[in-house]
């Protein structure tokens, strides 16, 4: 069962874990979007039956949990562990949502990048063999996100081009050690966690945080490239490089860094950001983001191709921007953090 | 390397991971507490050459982080991931801090407990393993958990007898594979992290974030019990069963409840908050609490008892209160999170 331990940063699993199960759950506008159809549940007035934005957050990820969950016929009980996050203070929407399940918790925050992190260490514990299946969930909410980091909705603020939409969404995928039928489930899995490349804070000094492609790109480049450095590879072993929420800015800077290391992506290239809304009818500026942008769309569109074998082989690196209202007031600059994680047809 | 799953929430390493080194960094009031003389590093004005308290909490983080490195004669790039958090939003105390060393990293949130849930998540990687060192790092400081929690500091507050005073200081754990000899270093451990229980969000209902210690009892009762019974153990098998920052409040309840469900760990028990600073005599209420307060005292205190083997096991349980300033100003409950850490000597 011993792991590759390939390179500074990554991972390969000898024995890849599955992920046997995925939940999505979104707002209004996600729903009006490109990738609606494609999403388990959805709510009109973005409040899921809550009175605030934070409690609609903390419904969104039960019911991303309890879809995931369902959907392999699984006992919660048999969860071992849940590795969960959101962009709020404290983590609070994690919190309150997934308390309601019992399962013993870690609870994360690496920003935007933070469904990577959590699919990471879940795909981690259930390679090591600490137990059958493990959680991964993150979320964000439109309203809870501008009234944590820019105004209240009420206020009607104004928006640069290069600030992005938060994605009301969470998504959850259940990790399993086997293939969920040889655990008695009745899930069978075409996806698998090969490996992993664990991300480093990279900071170029930008200080904009109404334009966090920019200050995530460094960060995406980092990981895609060590990444390619560790596991010996190129955007040629690649179906698709997926980076979470660089959005237009994001993208354009982070094409031409890639190209400094010598690699092109151009061809290969997808942002869940850019994805997820239309730029052109949805009035979102430079994307999507949040944690609940990338896992939602790996949870509906990244992994239903990666199932059906469309994509053989996909790197997945959710972006995050390192940042609190505090840092922000303070003057400190934004770095950025991004995790890969290679998920394969099987 | 298999691993054992003991019931439903813990391991036992088949491999146990060494702690190899700890570094603590404190401010001014810990110094002059009982613990005083025993911290690597303290400072008289608790900036730490900083502007900020912000900032001030991540130098420490950074100094701690550097102490437990230096000790071991240690490579930081041979260090291959860090696992951190600390109580302010976006956990950014972590982020500025660790960002210098550039260690790949997963950010944790955990409130008070996340130095159980970073030891937790570092033996887990290495007694996998996915590399031969891990640090584990946390941070806590009164002037930015007081801005961040409740009032800033001018403001002068007047504060409960329920009310704990957070520690400024962060603790820093070097986690090795294996000894720090056989992989070249010059450190001789004589501590291992030979199993671990991860916790439940347990919630009582209890809304007083000025009364954290009634929140958390809860959780440490869980966690110690699921302890006892994971690994088929009582209080007679550890020779000191120390919670996070329980504090007087939190510890008479904690006695009540584990006696509830038949265990008795009065003789066994100690609470870091309750250890780290001098009640008569500096006015800290119900005691110590914050990230800092379990890692400073684990780092200074306990850790050097286990190494002389003057305890030969002990169960660690941080414990923290799940809240943020909005969840608070939103009317809900304050439910606990505990991790329990099994330190043993050898």
């Amino acid at each position: 069962m011993d792991q590759i331990i390939k390179g500074s940063q990554s991972l390969i699993f000898r024995n890849a874990p599955y992920i046997i199960s995925a939940g999505s759950v979104v707002g209004s506008k996600e729903a009006e979007g490109p990738l609606g159809k494609l999403f388990d549940m959805t709510n009109e007035d973005d409040l899921f039956g809550a009175d605030t934005w934070e409690e609609a957050e903390s419904v969104m990820q039960k019911e991303a949990c309890i879809l995931a969950i369902g959907k392999a016929h699984v006992d919660v009980k048999s969860i071992r562990y849940l590795f969960g996050g959101d962009l709020l203070r404290q983590g609070i929407a994690t919190s309150m949502g997934v308390e309601g399940l019992q399962i013993p918790m870690f609870g994360l925050y690496g920003a935007c990048s933070t469904s990577g992190e959590a699919l990471a260490l879940a795909s981690m514990s259930a390679a090591a063999g600490y137990g059958g299946y493990m959680l991964a969930v993150t979320s964000s909410h439109f309203g809870s996100a501008e009234k944590e980091f820019r105004f209240p909705l009420g206020y009607a603020s104004q928006r640069p081009l290069s600030a992005h939409w938060t994605v009301t969404g969470s998504g959850a995928f259940l990790v399993g050690a086997q293939d969920n039928e040889s655990q008695g489930g009745t899930k069978k899995s075409h996806a698998r966690i090969t490996g992993v490349t664990v991300g480093k804070i990279v900071d170029y000094g930008l200080k904009d945080s109404q334009n966090m492609g920019a200050c995530m790109a460094p960060a995406a480049t980092d990981t895609i490239v060590q990444n390619f450095t560790d596991m010996e590879r190129t955007e040629a072993d690649y179906d698709r490089i997926i980076t979470g929420d660089l959005g237009y800015v994001g993208q354009s800077i982070l094409f031409d860094l890639v190209r400094g290391r010598g690699y092109d992506i151009r061809e290969k290239h997808m942002d869940c950001g850019m994805t997820i809304y239309d730029q052109e009818t949805q009035d979102t500026h430079a994307g999507g983001s949040g944690c609940g942008c990338a896992a939602v769309t790996l949870a509906s569109y990244v992994l239903p191709k990666i199932e059906k074998g469309e994509w053989k082989r996909v790197l997945f690196v959710p972006t995050g921007a390192l940042m609190s209202t505090v840092s922000f007031n303070e003057g400190a600059s934004v770095p950025g953090i991004a995790h890969g994680i290679v998920i394969e047809h099987c």
